[in-house]
């Protein structure tokens, strides 16, 4: 079938629906490049104001997931659940996630992201482990969800490449922020990885996509109802973005506060509180959906406590530095923590009185500059550099006091980052609670 | 200056205003070519939605002014005042206002344009006249306003460049109908003629590019406002388009027309009433806004008389064959008739009644598939087709008289029109009355 871009664009310029067979059309027409970029950034732009139902949505998420190569991973005899993050600031739960999970026999093939801007990037965490391999190929990949249960790769080339030639055009359009888009993008990467059930962590706040609780909750909806239509179980969780998760952010001293996080396991004080909270509550809703893709119904409070167990056996250490080892890296320099770099400043309270907010997007800007993070798509990373937070939103300081501290690799880096951090962190003698973690649960 | 377009493109996105520095670089870079199509059609598509401001499209419709070459009409001694029609279906002011105003020592640098859909161009139907020629040149146009003070060319490829690629890129995105787009189209055009004034006849109807009377107001509102921004005296006029204008809808015939309008005068029965009305009402705002550059006022009902008396002098038919002959045209074939083609078949009513509506797009396009007009911009034209209608909404019909005669070159073609015609004429019993022409005047 065939049909004409302009007054497909027209009609969805005025508000009207398209039919499935026409976003397909115009999808597929644009990846094999007979639709121009120009005709396809005037209907993003559009789709931007006009937005899509779920029914366009979903058709848009299944032509993005059939432009290239799905995974198969029916010979894996396992539930397959995954879970995917908006993008935040020291968000490592995924590097948690995977093994903790795999402890349950239920397989986490994650195909995990580098970052990009002042997000960071889970498989550019994990290769500050000297030797980690993150470009394993379909045939490894599937071999370690069927032995282990646990493997985190990075994207390869033949996975939905309609969406990377989309999201290059829209990220030079002004249309990034389209929820349908955003949805599309997602799901569609996520749906061809042959997943049974998907947990969505959509962060909110400062150092989010979406600032607003509102704008979150939108985008969750749509994850959702997309995810249902392909006939997946799909649960988002709205968490808190407005500060950094957890004490480490950067990519080696990450990976150590993981490490620390499987050692120690639950209940330990030297755990941030907000980072075991926000993995917990995912870990809780993908234990669920494991279950009962295994016809078990599991309650919330009993899969915290079995998970909680879990964590105090130890086992899930055991099982991250058993994929690590597989996927090529160095367990040793893993288990005695990665090195940090050498130069380090301590921001310090230059007055009394409580934090009373962060600007987190600053703050990932922060670690960007230091090394630690990726302008361009092509920059290379700095493992070593990152920020270590010793003190959150809500919290009293007394007057010199340590804030956070920078392990930098030079001295006038350090110092910039030092002035850089002054900015962006806001202290006030008005007392201020901590935030609440996770905010909504969307089904 | 150097500006991000992502970042413009993100803020007009927003709804925010972008400044006239902003503006300036975005469509000129956009012209040189540094700014890809595919950043400009998103752009467009944001525009179309946000809208702009006053000074936004009058910023975007300076920097298309002088995007390329600008006449220069210092030398000619003369009120320059020319007006501009939004199109449509059998309208051929233009052709009687040049030479009628010519002979009240008022310029008239008129660059018309050509054909394209169901739109007729003014430059196509001169054509019709055997040696006509359009392409003067600059220095021949100067020399024969500044002489004869008529003379009627097709837009040069100097002129507006940036108009040029915008309007193709608008054509194949989806954003034609924008109206700062359409106003800085339009008005980059006729400020670069160089005038004093300009009288902009916005139509609205089933013929028109606006179809109700509000979107043809918002249009000529941005238009004049735009024009008084550059230091115009701007006048805009909203007329009926829901119908054919006058008799004649073709070329040759339209010619035709347009001499018996001259030749005969005012009063003279054979002269259809709303060609006569829309023409006259434009002549007075042109003519008040010629004695206006003079320093003198003129009341509309002064103007009126001036030009009914010069219209019975028989002058403005002189000044015509004057500016005929010096651009190359047959006066003798002109003045005795252009030939129309000869298979000729006429429209009957069917039953008794009143018309009530008439498709005057559709009847644009039966004057295409006859030959008349283009659906391509490298068509050629037949200038011997068309029709000539004997009845208008209104108008009551007995059973078996003639509604519209058709010229054509065939008889298959003949009769395919004839059917068409049938279909966009609707007669019904109800008394109708007939549509007011001129609607409301904007200043």
């Amino acid at each position: 079938m065939s049909f004409n871009p302009v007054e497909l664009t027209t009609r969805k310029r005025d508000g009207e629906k398209l039919s499935a067979e026409e976003i397909s059309w115009f999808i597929t027409e644009y990846t094999n490049g007979t639709i121009p970029d120009y005709q396809m950034s005037a209907m993003l732009m559009a789709i931007y104001f006009q937005g899509m139902s779920t029914a366009e949505t979903a058709a848009m998420t299944d032509v993005m997931l059939h432009s290239g190569s799905v995974l198969n991973l029916r010979d894996i005899d396992k539930p397959k659940i995954d879970k995917h993050s908006t993008g935040g600031i020291g968000d490592k739960t995924s590097i948690i996630l995977v093994p903790l999970l795999a402890c349950f026999d239920i397989a986490v093939p994650m195909i995990a992201g580098r970052g990009l801007g002042h997000t960071g990037g889970t498989i550019d965490k994990l290769e500050a482990i000297p030797g980690f391999q993150a470009e394993l190929g379909e045939p490894r990949f599937k071999e370690l969800l069927g032995t282990i249960g646990a493997a985190l790769i990075s994207q390869g080339k033949g996975l939905c490449p309609a969406d990377k030639k989309l999201y290059g055009l829209r990220d030079v359009s002004g249309t990034v922020p389209a929820i349908p888009l955003i949805v599309s993008s997602i799901m569609s990467k996520k749906l061809a990885e042959d997943i049974d059930g998907l947990v969505l962590d959509v962060k909110f706040g400062s150092g989010a996509f979406m600032k607003t609780v509102k704008e979150a909750k939108a985008l969750a909806k749509a994850m959702v109802s997309t995810g249902k239509h392909a006939g997946r179980h799909v649960v988002a969780v709205l968490t808190d973005m407005s500060q950094p998760l957890g004490r480490a952010v950067g990519n080696a001293n990450e990976i150590n506060e993981c490490v620390e996080f499987l050692r120690r396991g639950p209940q330990d004080p030297a755990i941030d509180k907000r980072l075991y909270d926000c993995t917990m509550s995912l870990a809780v809703e993908m234990l669920i959906l494991g279950r009962r893709q295994m016809g078990k119904r599991l309650k919330p409070k009993d899969a915290k406590k079995e998970l909680e167990e879990m964590l105090l056996s130890g086992r899930p250490y055991s099982k991250f530095l058993e994929m690590v080892s597989l996927q090529g890296g160095d367990t040793v320099a893993l288990d005695s923590g990665l090195p940090v770099a050498k130069v380090k400043k301590t921001l310090k309270a230059k007055k009394a009185g409580y934090i009373r907010a962060m600007d987190a997007q600053a703050i990932g800007m922060v670690v960007v500059d230091l090394g630690g993070g990726r302008k361009a798509a092509s920059d290379s990373i700095d493992h070593s550099v990152g920020l270590e937070f010793e003190r959150f939103i809500g919290d009293h300081l007394q007057k010199g006091e340590d804030i956070v501290k920078i392990y930098a690799n030079s001295e006038t880096v350090a110092r910039s980052a030092l002035e850089q951090l002054q900015e962006v962190i806001v202290v006030s003698p008005q007392k201020k609670s901590a935030p609440k973690l996770v905010r909504e649960r969307i089904v």
